[in-house]
């Protein structure tokens, strides 16, 4: 467990976590987050052994102040307050209803060595390798892939996937009620640049230093017209961004065994504005361009949030507001890492 | 067998076709277009019971004429002139090293039947989706996919993979002699809108009437600087005129056994220029534009000739032949297509 004191695992959850004493011989070597969602003076147990850290709203608003309306409430967006207070390298974040799969030898995968392995390794994100990650261990670049190209860019993110019940959204999940993922693809796959994705945040890691700023997972659940695209805002703002700084994006394993979720009619309504404004989302996030004055995180991401206002708020006022919270995000992050941004002087930071 | 009448295999090869036993379960149902290498007049020995035509370099040079120029000898590259022969609407080709791999449950694959599969299901270049190919049995779009791309687009090519011995350029041959991949990747993905990928000729497969005239092998082997570059030529330009009509690609699936080609030290000195060049080649088709009067892969090809010349005899004054030889292409392809194109009125065509 060599990479034990880099890592922070980040939970959110409403109910006991119980699902933890199957990842104990996987998760002991690390240090918890587990930001409780909903009612903060309900008691949640956590299972005896771990090392870990409590917040629930309470803490947030005295840690955050004002501020702590950036951080969404009765949703699992709420999660991205662990990423603020980690000083850790790399983050795992993992649903509370996963468990651990099996790779096809019938072994228990151990899921943060494999996300480690894939963010500890360089990513492609120029040029297509056909045999799919050329770091992985009996594997390299194919005839025709330029020698220029091969010392590939640092990994900010690993997407993981879900065996048993796929990540579908609720239309699907109705749709096709009996689905289930059986296929194990032992493969690692970076996303070319330029490609958006649907990033989960079911099974997810990534490297806070490179890209933690733009890890916010947006305004969800209480008070605002959307729920469950927490996870797709922070995909789609940390893809562009990735692709402006040169960084790379797998996906791919590990895999986790992905319990039956929340009831699909449930999960409809709460999906409902998310699955028509991804449309128009998704298209701005194609044709949005960061300035070659975005040069840390941090400032690709206030640019970002400009533009959010300026041209998303045409959908609706909630982009102005999520726009707003954007940019109190960072106001955070740098309350809680006021020296993670060398183009930031110390005068501007507000602590 | 259902396609079996809209699918040829183009063969190359410079010696008897002893390896098609192997294969006589699966290709009985094709006719196979063969075209003989090197000495025309050595006798080629062709498996009895399948349905064949054979073409040497006599008979390339009495039906092209002046023409036969554009087509290789001495290279593998000279297997386009079965596309060009061929009236099927998909095309699979693969090397004569190649046998019958087995899938993790030791069933033989049907390799055909696959690329079939993928080729008549559509492509999603436009926004990758993390459990891959969503037209494949058991899988579907995933949770924050748009609604308004799940109709995708025709898919023009399917690149199958190879287990045994990789498709390693010379210099990893050399630095690796022991690799061999045993990794069984169970995916078909779409290769994403602008992005390249190093197209391998050894198992390969394509729709002839949507992509066929950009599918041309270049000038290889005698009497030119360059030698086993000829499918990896042809990934590129197709890609780029795939990624301008709004056509997919797809790698992954199915499976080829490789067995050992020809000696690294032999591929090195044939590889030389191929390496050093195609640094400068990648970025020029990361950079090249087609216009909007390229409507049809003929147009899109012809440009494509145009800028070849242009740009790329800076590198080598090969390349301006290497440009004449496209255009001397794509009027074969019409000599022997004579109805493919719409755009061109029939008194522009040559025959």
């Amino acid at each position: 467990m060599a990479f034990a004191a880099e890592v922070d695992i980040v939970i959110t959850t409403i109910r006991d976590l119980d699902f933890l004493e199957k990842w104990r011989p996987f998760f002991l070597p690390y240090h918890l987050i587990i930001i409780q969602d909903g009612d903060p003076h309900k008691t949640i147990k956590v299972p005896e052994g771990f090392d870990y850290e409590l917040h629930n709203r309470t803490n947030i608003v005295e840690l955050l102040g004002p501020k702590a309306s950036c951080i969404s409430y009765k949703d699992t967006a709420c999660r991205c307050f662990g990423y603020l207070l980690s000083k850790k390298k790399y983050i795992f974040t993992i649903g509370d209803d996963c468990s651990v799969a099996k790779d096809p030898t019938g072994k228990d995968i151990n899921i943060v060595e494999q996300h480690l392995k894939n963010l500890s390794k360089p990513s492609t994100p120029y040029f297509f390798n056909t045999l799919y990650d050329p770091f992985r261990e009996r594997c390299d670049f194919v005839r025709g892939y330029p020698f220029s190209l091969r010392e590939g860019v640092s990994t900010a993110i690993s997407h993981g996937l879900w065996l048993n019940f796929p990540d579908y959204d609720a239309p699907t999940r109705l749709v096709k009620p009996l689905e289930r993922n059986t296929r194990y693809v032992d493969a690692v796959t970076t996303i070319s640049k330029g490609s958006l994705f649907p990033m989960s945040g079911m099974n997810l890691a990534f490297n806070r230093e490179l890209i933690g700023p733009a890890m916010y997972f947006g305004l969800m659940g209480e008070g605002h017209p959307i729920s469950r695209y927490g996870d797709m805002w922070a995909g789609w703002c940390t893809k562009v961004i990735c692709d402006h700084k040169g960084y790379g994006v797998k996906t791919g394993l590990p895999y986790v065994w992905h319990n039956k979720g929340n009831s699909a009619f449930v999960n409809l309504e709460e999906e409902n504005n998310g699955i028509y404004w991804q449309e128009e989302i998704v298209t701005f996030f194609h044709s949005v361009k960061l300035s070659r004055d975005a040069i840390t995180v941090e400032q690709c991401y206030l640019e970002l949030a400009k533009q959010v206002k300026d041209k998303l708020s045409l959908i609706d006022p909630y982009f102005n507001k999520l726009g707003d919270a954007m940019a109190t995000w960072i106001e955070a992050w740098r309350q809680f890492n006021p020296d993670t941004d060398p183009n930031f002087s110390s005068s501007e930071r507000p602590m």
